[in-house]
């Protein structure tokens, strides 16, 4: 077999040495640094001639800088004539820009992919794409890991009795999502169903199922804003929720996102750490899961050419 | 004959309103955002069906924000059904990441080439490339322009008799470039040969050719940190020369740059506008010249399918 390297780009650092950690492996050798004006200037330090090289990079803000920093470590690691360049994704910037919704939109999304097969990526590793279909943007293997099993395993924890539970969906896309959610925690699902009664007349929040006198758990993929989220824990708690959780597996948390959160009536958010948050971001509302074992096992079972979907089962 | 369009980006939005007036047309209409977590947002706001697109964008600093821009207005443009989609950089960014200098390194000037006919470029048009050959790294028509003429007609126009200038190269590679421009001055060369007479000794100047009493113009394609420009108006001090001017193609000006060429023994800095001078980038020693007739011409010619290479005959 030929040998893994696992490399770090600089979104997210303590990531990459965790995962590293977790397979009882050290991290590649390189530097990411920048020209005096602003250019990226990496170089790899160490020989990687054969090996099977992964590169852990989430491409969260600053987007393009990451990304643009993980497409040259791409280029460099295929000239330097790796046997394989893996790219190891746990958060995918540009996932929601993945169709026209308007006319004469791009389609971010698949540009991403394209541009990580151009630039010599052979296969990646992403984990809860916005969207499913975007693993059909790849022409080169992908594999697609789930924080599900990990986000229900810390409920689970908690100890609240199963028949007071309602795993809820705040729109009709994250159905699928909370379903698997509410299975594993053998819930019953409810769904925020959101309408506008008339153009320019304020949305009114429907809520699909019974959620009263129950511990509502909201999950969706990326909480970035966190209008959505917070809005919907009001309407939850509106319709007789004792109390409201929130979860998610990308804390993109934009903007007012912190402050919404803290004064929602969200009891707890738990997030996982395929963003890294920055201290401003941090709140005792907010706890931060792990999924570098997931990534960890993900990446061995590659090496080892073995199913990765079994991780879920 | 297909209709033509001339879109911005936000790197050089002076100088691409400068091309559309000097072609008497008006810029395409689109806007180009950032979400709230800093992803760009493009949305062309007329139709472009069927239309030959020419976006202006240099990639200049911040250069992957800029880049990313240009990617995505590409994907847009191709997916709104444009005839063509041609780029127009005035300046390319990542130029001197063009081989490999050392073991393991990028070549990110041909990445950024393969993700610009990946997002679906047709054509490219630049000027000045840090080297000819980066020409090449395109498998789609590029055209390239040159500054030479437009720097030695103001030259020219200071009216310094022909027989007191000497241009000045200011190491081996930028020598076919000052001999561009000493054929249009019909004046003599010069090169600035450095050497490190041992290891961890610091270099030596040493002037190839006559420069004693003479007005010396220093040209290059890029002036950065502005180390060796400024270093080698001294060596042409010390050499003899009566004054020393220096021009460039792209005034990237990071770092020192501003502050050395105002204490050097420069008396005035040439530019050209391919780059957009930040206003702490100004200076009373900095004359700016502007390429936006040169790049008008070329996008007309490319246009109406005439030779672009006639410009500079
Ligand atoms: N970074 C972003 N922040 C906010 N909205 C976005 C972002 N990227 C794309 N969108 C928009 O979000 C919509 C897709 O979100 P969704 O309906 O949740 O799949 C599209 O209409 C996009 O225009
Ligand atoms: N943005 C940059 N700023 C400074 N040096 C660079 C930059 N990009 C590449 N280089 C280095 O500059 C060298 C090429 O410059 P040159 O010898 O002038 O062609 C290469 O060894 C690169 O590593």
């Amino acid at each position: 077999n030929s040998q893994l390297k696992i490399f770090s780009l600089n979104s997210n650092n303590p990531l990459a040495q965790e995962i590293a950690q977790e397979m009882g492996v050290e991290l590649g050798k390189s530097s990411v640094k920048h020209f005096s004006d602003g250019e990226v200037q990496i170089s790899i330090e160490e020989s990687i001639r054969g090996c099977d090289v992964f590169i852990v990079q989430s491409t969260s803000a600053p987007v393009n800088e990451h990304l643009m920093e993980l497409l040259i470590m791409v280029d460099a690691v295929k000239r330097a004539s790796a046997r394989t360049v893996n790219v190891v994704m746990p958060y995918y910037g540009y996932a929601r820009q993945d169709r026209k919704a308007k006319a004469r939109e791009p389609i971010t999304a698949k540009l991403v992919a394209n541009l990580l097969e151009t630039a010599g990526a052979t296969r990646v590793i992403v984990l809860d794409l916005h969207a499913p279909q975007i693993q059909g943007f790849f022409d080169i293997l992908i594999d697609h890991l789930m924080a599900v099993p990990l986000l229900s395993d810390y409920f689970k924890s908690k100890g609240i009795p199963e028949d007071q539970i309602v795993v809820v969906s705040p729109d009709h896309g994250g159905v699928t999502r909370a379903r698997k959610m509410a299975e594993r925690l053998k819930a019953p699902i409810a769904i925020i169903d959101k309408r506008r009664p008339k153009p320019n007349v304020a949305e009114v929040m429907n809520i699909v199922g019974n959620v009263d006198g129950k511990v509502a758990i909201l999950i969706d993929d990326i909480i970035d804003t966190a209008g959505t989220i917070t809005i919907g824990a009001d309407a939850l708690r509106a319709a007789g929720a004792k109390e409201v959780y929130a979860c998610c597996s990308h804390p993109v948390l934009s903007g007012p996102a912190i402050e919404r959160i803290e004064n929602s009536s969200i009891k707890e958010l738990v997030v996982t750490n395929t963003i890294q948050l920055a201290d401003d971001k941090k709140s005792p509302k907010i706890t931060e899961l792990s999924v570098a074992k997931l990534m960890a096992d993900a990446i061995s079972r590659v090496y080892e050419n073995k199913s990765v979907s079994t991780l879920f089962d």
